[in-house]
């Protein structure tokens, strides 16, 4: 690992997106499976060591299990299997220096950790944020109708969000982010929840897909005054990335800058520039790098250094987005600090800022915005 | 400041895309409200100095105005105040070494400088480039008809160019830029006309936004044999971004080719690579990274390499897009050189070009390529 | 040329996709109108060796011709023109270190070497990669019709792949990347190829165009299990390159999954971040920077570097597109091995991997994925 500025090894963070972390074994196939956004190993290809995300495991989380860097990938997975995964997790999650973990738990909740035993395991606050399509499905999944549905889905939120801190859409994997400006009115949404109820009653998935309804949960998490975090960019296979460029968000954004509400756009890449005009010129969008973070290994600077041409500094947030591995909450901030340090390292270097101020930037991305966007209590 | 080469600070620029300069005093608010393509300060975020060109501001310019590096905001605001407005703007104008401004007047003209004005406090040569859609817009306010306009429009624009070097379309900024190949006939013309006078008979607003008149503008902007600026790319929030990329240009430039007119692509973040690659391949196209410049503060030279890319030294020309405060063409103008000569110190460095050839290089882009576009007598 | 980590430096390797070369003397104009896609110099421009590629030519390929680096343009070609095509041709292939050329014959055919002439020149083994949509129309050329088209493709394309590696699609040329996710039917195919002969008829030019047809060429390549290229991305003026972006292929993609043919993206620049990350989800899909790593010149490095911020190295491969100079083949082989090595050296700085680590994925990238991709006997 290169040397990190003091102020930047030592500030604390809060993740203000991540998931849960797996509590059984994991073999080398399900370790590769998680390590990306691939489903696993090709055929045609070669081991996912081989990418810039093993090696940052090779290099960065072999020593956290008393490895020497660079372990090969068959001694490290023996090593982590030796610890056990409650060691191992404890190990990275207590690594990260990160105060607050913003929970979303709605995907594959039964594989992972709850919010409680996460927050246990890492020695940390934990957060649940809501994701909203999830709860539109427990809904038609415990029975509604259309024109009940909106009612349901409104009483059902308020109960689920009552102690979190924030709502998430997917609807970027489900239809893309080029979502109407307009707020969908009653009989849109009956129409639409009408139009949903009769495919699930055909047999067909009940998986939502409507920009209508999308949209409609959106603005019924509007409503509650809590943050919307919107998956934007890099995903797995199942996402549409052409339809994931932020910018498809800008009728929406300008419909919703009266709502008094912060959007979160997370992740970005390889929009993340499209992400940081946003942040600049919309009041109410901020932005973070999550996922690519881990994901581009020794690249993680670079991409955060092109994100930090428009967003101010007031606007960027830290997420990991990190799911199921251990190694990931690690990675990801391990590799975000080393970022704002060669970012800030170089610019002290060439006399372009002041310490004093860079400890004020690192300050704000690292932690006070997010206090601040979602009302935590600082710690 | 970092080191700059010595035949990069003392190239003389032509600055081919600029507005005019405010001559009042500026508080805090408004000068943040200026700083940014963002309106003013959010109440979610924090100061706009917190960017990278806010850090600029307080590198680069607190020394013009007597104060150490990185002063504070408010103590910098103060000696602005107190130097008065006349005397920072002809301070920071005659800081840049530019020996020609091209202003687009266009834009909230009552609020700034004109053109002769311009010239006195920079004590340069300052010439007027022509915003079609104002044009456009004050002949529908004078008075006209559907089937008059044409010729009306055609009239008013012969004589507010004829002390002009070039015209500027905003289409970007009112349709997108994905502009039909053809150009319009007179029936397309005289029945877009038709809706246009309607709307603004019923009471909306004058506001030009019609594919067909903007794509006969800029025609008949050609027809005069002027070269044609086109906004494109990171704009403030009135605009759509993904609707600004240049690739949509692509059959309005087909189409264009042998109208022995060049085509200018301003500011173009963060399609610059994409502008860049269409300046390669139509022999009519150039392109410059304004706007950007000074906004990217410290990365500015980051964006710059990416541009050099493709486009050919002979098509990159020199712009700051500064609008409003002096400290924009002062920023804008520093950071070019600074791109420029971190470019080319390090290619001097790794002995992939001579010193002779980055001097040539530095030239063109600097003032040539814009002497020869704009046929501009060289000083 | 900067230093190159030696076992970088002597790799093999596979150019996986290129053209044939000119063997007749070049002018001038000639040698600029070929060094970039511009179609030539602008009249409005200046010479194209004020480009980066045009540096890089003066700085790596005039050692070769005898000259000292940065000879001017005009000494380097009388030089060349006192070699003579041949010699030139000769001392640059086989400059390159490559074991495995992969032509694509399909481009103006006459005014290059074919593949035996190639690998005589080049002092190596050159192998056949078909081009689809010549194929269709030397098809349609020599009398088909509507009914019979299917088959007489289907044979003459068994029949020009017998010796072949590979095929390749200029869909991106044509019609853009945005192919339906669904095989073509026997009806689809045959009404196209009415409407195509029709327009023949008419006295139309021949060339294909028609997203049924070329979406049906792709599906018969596919049947003959042979891996098969993509044009992506850059190209010369005759694309519409926001039609190339390789997402737009995601539906195509998913559709072809299970197909058991590797998909290679070709060039992808300035969309290289986005086929990275399609190579990292879809476990056929594999990547180049081919044509943009001669043409950024010493800027190549830093868009490799991108493109592996998500393709894992098993997904990485080599190819120059060079076409006709063979200064082509040299500066994009020369420049692979820089930004590779550029890219470990500054890892292996940081300790970020271990040298045995760099040596294996330097293997992989030049010549391992490549041979395992295309069954090509290893050297």
């Amino acid at each position: 690992m290169r040397d990190v500025l003091d102020f930047v090894a030592e500030v604390p963070l809060v993740d203000h997106h991540c998931h849960g972390v797996v509590t059984g074994a994991v073999d080398r196939e399900g370790f590769e499976g998680m390590l990306t956004e691939a489903d696993g190993v090709s055929p045609w290809g070669t081991s996912l060591f081989e990418s810039l995300v093993g090696l940052a495991v090779r290099e960065r989380c072999a020593p956290v299990l008393d490895l020497p860097k660079h372990a090969p990938a068959d001694e490290y997975l023996a090593r982590r299997a030796e610890l056990g995964a409650e060691e191992v997790n404890r190990r990275f999650l207590r690594a990260t220096g990160t105060t607050d973990f913003l929970l979303d738990g709605g995907f594959q909740p039964g594989a992972l950790t709850g919010t409680a035993e996460f927050a246990d395991l890492a020695g940390a606050r934990a957060h649940d944020v809501v994701r909203l399509e999830q709860v539109a499905e427990d809904v038609v999944r415990a029975g509604t109708t259309a024109s009940r549905f909106a009612a349901d889905f409104q009483a059902e939120l308020q109960k689920r969000t009552e102690h979190a801190v924030g709502v998430k859409s997917i609807a970027a994997y489900r239809v893309g982010l080029e979502l109407d400006g307009e707020r969908p009115d009653a009989v849109e949404v009956t129409d639409a929840v009408g139009r949903w109820l009769s495919r699930v009653s055909a047999g067909l998935p009940l998986r939502l897909r409507d920009e209508v309804l999308h949209r409609h949960l959106i603005w019924a998490g509007i409503d509650l005054g809590l943050p919307v975090q919107f998956h934007v960019g890099y995903g797995d296979s199942d996402v549409d990335l052409h339809r994931c460029d932020p910018l498809l968000l800008t009728a929406f954004l300008r419909a919703t800058r009266g709502s008094g509400v912060p959007i979160l756009l997370l992740h970005n890449y390889p929009f993340h520039r499209n992400a940081a005009y946003l942040a600049q010129v919309f009041e109410h969008v901020f932005v973070d790098t999550g996922l690519i973070t881990h994901n581009a290994g020794l690249r993680a600077p670079a991409i955060l250094a092109e994100t930090l041409e428009l967003v101010p500094f007031g606007k960027l947030l830290f997420s990991t987005d990190a799911f199921g591995l251990a190694e990931l909450y690690h990675l990801g901030t391990s590799l975000f600090r080393q970022g704002l340090s060669d970012f800030l390292e170089a610019a002290l270097a060439a006399d372009a800022l002041s310490e004093v101020d860079a400890q004020r930037l690192v300050r704000l991305a690292a932690h006070q915005n997010a206090n601040r966007i979602y009302r935590l209590e600082p710690r």
